[in-house]
């Protein structure tokens, strides 16, 4: 498959797409291109207990889908015949990856090495797409990251997903896999979790606007971070199935970044809140861990794939709402 | 404990230090060190099959010692008052790690997280050296490597290496854990086994020297490595102890590198062998992770610590050789 501008200029028949995580929030909307595109889709996902993962992200579409850890041996029948992995699921949560390490190794590190064993044994000829995270580098000293910036994880989530993106690029070079992974900067959108405090500060500050109810802020709302609109990022991932991506990683962030305050202000604009923001002490589990401002250099995807962002955030915010206030039960999913 | 310009000058007395792998090649060398500088000395080995422990290593010595994985909660114990944990236990054959790449993961990073959890439970306040490797940088544009050097490891060990190693820096930013980590480089000296083909060029070398038959050097012989003697990575542990390395990664090289082809005539010469060297097509499970050449820049442990190596290949090889003719059950265990 070539990248042709964009999803909506791609149609994907007679292709057969694996999305792992394929019920969480990335996961799921990557489903509903590939469906759209003409593609067969199979999801896996284990569902896992507060985590990204509903199957009512996918009611309805025409998938075959599979309740089961990458790592379970079962997935092997899903995967004999795709062309393509979408190698999505994972644990993101920071905060729990340090309260529960194990548990985050097994399904951020290890599963990911089962699911790549059964790969060269199922299907060694499939392209692969895998989802890293900014979250790999830690705190930087120069913004914005490019590649070659050294890895340093402040947190078992960065550690693990360095070490599963790691693993996807060994195989790659020694077995010869046709493997891609995307450092994925921080993704807004529909189909997220919005109930849990613990995926991330986007799905916090969307729910509360969305009830007007005032956002809290840790620190002084200075840090800066580039936000994804899921939409972009499905589009990055469709664009990393191109030929010049096998073998290689890319930073994927958007081309603007913003202040948490801006950011909860656009949030709370899109939402008509008026409950505004406050400005509270860092909670000591949160503060640990935190990396100050990132912002992202995605120049190599851009020019090596030809990829861009193209959702303005404030654009992509009043889309978010508009989205939630349709589907309701995404405020009280548990 | 502070450096006091090597161990001669120091001793340990009233200290505990818990040696995990403390029957491997590093652990038991690091082992009679302890013990003749008067420190109470724990060992922990999983005593894995074809792996460096062999409970002869440390025979005779005064030491506690538990065979466990250093992952078991029986090891709780053995943390129990103890002043410093030299963590040197895992796997260290790139090749075997591509055989089976969960015992890898699970030998080199699980079981490091699960004592981690153990320590911050048991004994959070114990200084901690962690081993780790060049590995973990893989095949490098520029030589020497120094830790600024983004690390793309090309096999399953120096992923699981690597985050091992930074399991070791989160817990020192997010928990306050006094840990440091070493990249050491190829390590040759006394107790290493040397019957196995899997555990580096060095033992194998050496092998063959020691019973006069042709050593096979893979390629042409032109990569370059910089080894280090053993006991100067005893020093470089004991070192590490001091206050500035905490929360710190050191590289550890040797000051001097050299061929393949320089290092196996020297250590011919050192065994007095005349059976040479012949030059062979790489084996493909060797090929595909051959990481070219690799030459160490150690001039951070040097400048905050005041470490450097001073064993030179020539006289090192000899001593060893020295040692193997006095211990011979090392050419034939199994």
């Amino acid at each position: 498959m070539q990248r042709g501008g964009g999803p909506e200029q791609q149609t994907l028949g007679a292709t057969t797409c694996v999305v792992t995580g394929g019920m969480g929030f990335l996961g799921s909307n990557l489903v509903h291109t590939l469906v759209a595109l003409g593609a067969e889709v199979r999801v896996v996902d284990a569902l896992v207990s507060s985590h990204g993962g509903d199957v009512r992200n996918i009611a309805g579409l025409p998938v075959q889908s599979l309740v089961a850890s990458i790592g379970d041996p079962s997935v092997a029948e899903l995967l004999d015949g795709a062309d393509i992995v979408f190698n999505l699921a994972g644990q993101v949560s920071h905060t729990a990856s340090m309260v529960d390490p194990l548990l985050d190794l097994q399904l951020n590190t290890v599963d990911h090495a089962k699911l790549l064993e059964t790969i060269r044994r199922v299907c060694p000829g499939v392209r692969v797409v895998h989802a890293s995270t900014r979250q790999v580098y830690g705190r930087v000293a120069q913004l914005p990251a490019d590649e070659s910036t050294a890895a340093n994880p402040v947190d078992v989530n960065g550690v693990a997903k360095l070490a599963g993106e790691q693993l996807h690029m060994v195989y790659a070079q020694a077995h010869g896999l046709a493997a891609t992974s995307l450092r994925l900067s921080n993704i807004y959108g529909p189909r997220q979790r919005l109930t849990s405090n613990e995926l991330g500060f986007l799905p916090v500050f969307v729910r509360k606007a969305l009830q007007n109810e005032v956002i809290e802020i840790f620190g002084d709302g200075s840090q800066r971070r580039d936000c994804l609109h899921v939409d972009d990022v499905v589009d990055a991932l469709l664009t990393a199935t191109g030929d010049a991506a096998v073998g290689r990683i890319y930073n994927v962030g958007s081309r603007n970044d913003n202040t948490l305050s801006e950011i909860a202000a656009m949030i709370c604009a899109a939402a008509e809140s008026d409950a505004g923001v406050r400005y509270v002490q860092w909670p000591a589990d949160h503060q640990r861990i935190d990396i100050g401002s990132f912002t992202t250099n995605s120049h190599r995807f851009s020019e090596e794939l030809g990829w861009s962002s193209s959702t303005e955030f404030a654009d992509g915010a009043k889309q978010t709402v508009r989205f939630y206030r349709e589907h309701p039960w995404y405020l009280s999913s548990t």
